[in-house]
């Protein structure tokens, strides 16, 4: 039997997202508790990522992870291999999470002793950017079979992003996908995200995303 | 100046989108036009497969595509070079259609004489899902390089559609995908889907897709 709770949460009852969400960074921030809403595609390789992230981090920091889906388990599964305390969350169809079902995930995964929370958000490049979650920064994927254009379709999405990882790098050389073009399109959108190439699978790249929340976990505290 | 128009559509007044949806269904059955409804993640190659399927339709069938987004008109601009009717349809951050919103998009583009129509919806597996568009067909891609965990994740796209096309099978050697698990759990959420393995770049399977397409057509007429 799996170690890890599957619980659902349920849309929440507020008027104001946007004020809940400021009050759970709040709280989370006298906790010392860093919360990054990881956000992407389907496919993209979100799961992938933090569980290189977590192997890599984890004699340093103590790390949990909220596993965000409309239906199964296989994500949490993934991730309990890595020793992080994980949480998977059912969000009963809904297509993106809100501050007051993060907080209940949260409260029910208990972030005692945890630095770093990963929130792994539903798939979708739509929905999500439009929700405050109350996470300290949000960190978005896209990976290169996606396309290079991508920052032009779905425009909020990058703006409110604070980091860029662009993923499966190892796969470049069978895709038309432009860099170049791909950090032009996202600073359009929003000059001060931070860009990282990665490879989840070959490791590449992924030192600089690590010292990145190794300096803002840092500073949380 | 580009060709085709650009259009903004609004979210439907509607009380009952089904109703909608059935009413555009048998108006489109009427005047012999086929509708497919296309969807996907961002990035499954949703524009290039439209690009080569209506390269090697066009002679037979005259087709219009209408190409939903969120924001910019790089996909009209690209199926435009193909000679098809084409429109765009912007849907003020929406991450879904609805039948009222398809109808906008099909008057303003105009149906006189054509036998077959493709909307290509926002890049998404779960919103569009809820939707009913009027379309007289589903069809859904999912790439190689997203997994082939995501009938598990997105069970309400796999459900509502009567094809999935499995795209970019060019790339199968690159990536960790097993086509058999795929068709395992995309028939356990729907048993009648009927499942095609494609390359849109190199034109793979796309005969099987395209002789599919030209019977649902003439049994439309």
């Amino acid at each position: 039997m799996e170690g890890y709770k599957v619980i659902e949460v349920k849309e929440s009852v507020f008027a104001s997202n946007d004020r809940e969400a400021e009050k759970l960074r709040n709280d989370l921030k006298e906790r010392g508790v860093f919360l990054i809403n990881l956000m992407s595609s389907p496919g993209s390789g979100k799961t992938t990522t933090l569980k290189r992230t977590i192997a890599d981090l984890s004699n340093e920091m103590k790390i949990g992870v909220m596993e965000a889906d409309i239906d199964s388990d296989v994500d949490a599964a993934a991730i309990e291999k890595t020793g992080a305390k994980v949480i998977q969350v059912h969000t009963g169809g809904m297509c993106h999470l809100d501050a007051g079902m993060t907080r209940q995930g949260l409260e029910s995964m208990g972030t005692e002793n945890l630095d770093l929370v990963f929130l792994e958000n539903v798939g979708n490049l739509v929905c999500p950017a439009e929700f405050d979650t109350g996470a300290s920064k949000n960190v978005m994927i896209l990976s290169v079979p996606e396309g290079h254009d991508k920052p032009l379709k779905y425009p909020l999405m990058f703006q409110v992003c604070d980091v860029l990882l662009v993923n499966k790098i190892d796969v470049l050389p069978y895709f038309d996908f432009d860099m170049d073009a791909c950090r032009k399109y996202a600073q359009e959108r929003n000059p001060n995200i931070k860009i990282i190439p990665i490879s989840a699978r070959t490791g590449e790249g992924m030192e600089e995303w690590e010292n990145w929340l190794r300096e803002e976990v840092r500073a949380c505290k």
